[in-house]
């Protein structure tokens, strides 16, 4: 199997944290987002959306969107919950986070750490947004200890991408101490500590 | 089982389809968005994020998210194939939409239809990245009759529901034949036409 990424990108990482978790083999392979290594006839014949990452496997079929491969990696194995309705609840966050926080705490960061933008120089809507979304996790974080249940799953995978990192996006996680502990144990049952 | 919901929302259609089509009973209780209907205290105790669909069973657990809650409900259903990869593509297309199309298709004809803007008035970057999630519908679908298999399946769903109401965002479907050919026989599929 072959994970076209980008180490930089939260999405990707989602990827090689669950197949590492999970001990899947792969190999990586570098794509450059920013020199339209992303948006080639080769790679837009793998995913037509021009995004990374993307999936090859060994029979040539192909696999995008980050939260769609993590979910078909885990299939079967302790990250996704067997019980339907809890399963449900992951993909609810699964949903939530590509909608209502990948576009805001994701993009703030890639516009300081990919273009160079400063804290100041940042989309003042997705800043806001970006900070309602922090503040969403923070109040249920405040009473659970992981996101769909009480074990780690897919959802807490999903949610650390670009929470963890979300200071380089100039949000500060120090107004929201519930997720900062819930960062720790997710890195620490997720084997991604120290 | 409860809908609450807002039947000029795409999102919220969804749910009803898929209920329709696999004859599940429920009762739809309307909430206007526009009147703080979604963000009482009540409704924030069912869905932290303030967004409708959400789908509460009569143990009184809720749900949220639309694509979550169609998974949820079809399960077992032939809309979800039963093999896990073209699973995995269907949700290839299900995170595909929330995250490339919904929020500009969904967005402009929101701006039009909900705030009462022109045609012109609507955000040109929304109009464009519309633009390009319906041409890349449209270069999919000349080569495929839905989304994610041969049979109609949740990506079919799930795109349907702000596709085929584009126009009243301004998006003229005349130039995406192979959209419009879709949209009927995904419409007869689901036992949505005429």
């Amino acid at each position: 199997m072959q994970i076209y990424g980008d180490t930089k990108s939260g999405n990707c990482l989602k990827v090689k944290w669950v197949c590492d978790h999970l001990a899947l083999p792969y190999d990586w392979i570098a794509v450059d987002i920013m020199t339209g290594e992303s948006r080639t006839p080769a790679f837009l014949a793998m995913n037509g959306a021009g995004q990374v990452p993307v999936v090859r496997f060994d029979d040539g079929r192909t696999l995008a969107q980050s939260n769609a491969i993590i979910r078909y990696l885990a299939r079967g194995s302790a990250l996704i919950p067997s019980d339907p309705f809890d399963a449900a609840k992951m993909d609810e966050w699964l949903f939530w986070e590509q909608y209502s926080h990948e576009p805001y705490v994701a993009v703030c960061r890639f516009q300081m750490v990919y273009l160079g933008r400063s804290r100041d120089e940042r989309d003042p809507d997705k800043v806001r947004r970006g900070e309602a979304a922090l503040a969403r996790m923070e109040e249920h974080l405040q009473k659970h200890r992981f996101l769909a249940t009480d074990a780690v799953s897919l959802a807490d995978v999903a949610l650390l991408a670009y929470t963890r990192v979300a200071h380089e996006g100039g949000f500060d996680l120090a107004a929201y101490p519930a997720v900062q502990r819930w960062i720790r144990e997710a890195e620490q049952a997720l084997g991604l500590a120290g």
